[in-house]
């Protein structure tokens, strides 16, 4: 991909001071699995929690995803070298800035934000010098939602996307990097922009049509369903505050994928309306060709 | 739903003799996976199977799905009291009026196709009466094909449905149904019109759009998806001509099953257009409340 950066052969390896204080804001199902992580493979001294809702930050505490929580916010970020957002994507940027003014100088801010244009535009001018910013975008995740469902594994083998700033400090840029390896996933570097066209396709449109194909479905029929439309909406299940906000902050990528998406199946009625089994095997074949290529 | 007709509460359990000779036509996934269960369970003294593929004949008969196998029609089922064709939905009605013409008297015939109009109009007024044809679906299968893949535990906990026709004999669709269920599956039925209208919404439209996604996603981007494009397009890597005759079969019911797709995905495009948080959410949650209901 033409936008894809150049990854700098840093040798990420050669860190191995763990980070003395990790601060997650936000501990849901990422967060929670970032500290049962960080936790699990020794990467920091001490795992703060910063949220707003006691019970579920009680319940992080029991499962182990951090050691202690606060829900004061310059409390949470205070002696912190790395602090990692983990709330809905349309709250990211504001967050950002409230800890930014709270941490000390040379913190390290990372995310895990399904989409980056917004953070990093509402962001804009205002980003204090001394922090650096490091968006990333974990692609994992689950229809399940709270620190009960919290997985120390969830990162293990999946790809971090990070988009860097070009103006951010190349060195903050790699320890970053190098947190999200020592979770257990691989990385690549790319602009904001072309991850936020990328993910419109592989990410949000699967879960347009996911969604759209369960609410057309009379709940009386669900019982004469079998495994294809279980897998195909599963994600359906999702929150939709969530995905609302994901939506929104990539809506003109969203819209043109579905646009894509239309083109395609209005193909497809077209062969069904001129009765062409020739032409229906190649349109099935062409789908067959990209999903063999992912593997089962 | 007004169209499914009274389950007639025959005594079911009562039947216990075993079938003599079973024949299956078209050993593959489904054909190969009811043998394994015939066998398993000791339906019948005797499993042939019948196909024009002696490898994939072969492996069948290595797997144990059948005891023997014929590739001459009237050979395969001569002396047996149940034919089942397992063959694709566009071949299904002309193997069933040439099996029809070289069994004995009382067979019981039936068939696991996807679609059951295209059948059961073709067979129009040429059907035999000393025969019966029982049509049948069960909602079980996979993007894997062929006997290798055959698991006698296919239909364990799924559903069958049967169309019986208005003339046929009650008892002979009783036996089938009780064959239907001592392969492990409940049973259902229902009229031919209604299963395809049910199953253009339920199965075939989440093929199509499974399909669509995955076709218009670019090669180079599949190393950005996740597990929601995962279970989104997986259906999409099943066999394309297979498919393609379903769709054919049930094209004009699976046309209106897009139409009320795409009217569903313009209301998005509506919603994303006036960027509408609240309708999106509420357009989200009405997927999750059916999604939530078919349970994980």
């Amino acid at each position: 991909m033409d936008t894809l950066l150049a990854d700098p052969s840093v040798e990420l390896q050669s860190r191995n001071t763990r980070f003395e204080q990790v601060t997650i804001i936000g501990v849901g199902l990422i967060g929670g699995s970032i500290g049962l992580a960080v936790k699990q493979r020794s990467l920091a001294h001490r795992v703060i929690g910063f949220g707003h809702n006691t019970d579920s930050l009680e319940q992080a505490l029991r499962r182990d995803c951090i050691d202690r929580y606060e829900t004061v916010l310059p409390e949470a970020v205070r002696g912190s070298d790395l602090v990692i957002v983990c709330t809905p994507v349309n709250t990211i940027a504001r967050v950002l800035m409230e800890a930014a003014q709270h941490c000390p100088r040379g913190t390290l801010l990372t995310d895990a934000g399904s989409t980056k244009c917004n953070i990093i535009e509402e962001l804009n001018d205002h980003w204090p010098k001394d922090k650096t910013f490091v968006p990333a975008h974990p692609l994992a995740g689950s229809e399940k939602t709270g620190p009960e469902h919290a997985n120390g594994s969830l990162f293990q083998d999946r790809l971090t996307i990070l988009t860097p700033l070009p103006e951010s400090n190349a060195e903050a840029v790699a320890q970053v990097e190098w947190f999200w390896r020592s979770l257990g996933s691989r990385t690549v570097r790319m602009t904001a922009e072309a991850h936020d066209r990328v993910l419109a396709t592989t990410s949000h449109l699967p879960h347009a049509i996911a969604a759209a194909l369960a609410s057309v479905t009379p709940l009386e029929w669900l019982s004469y369903t079998a495994g294809g439309f279980r897998d195909t909406t599963r994600i359906a299940a999702a929150d939709p505050e969530l995905w609302a906000a994901i939506f929104q902050a990539n809506r003109e990528a969203l819209l043109l994928a579905i646009e894509n998406f239309q083109h395609r199946l209005f193909a497809l009625k077209h062969i069904l309306h001129d009765d062409n089994g020739k032409e229906l095997i190649h349109w099935l074949s062409e789908a067959k060709r990209v999903r063999d290529a992912l593997g089962s």
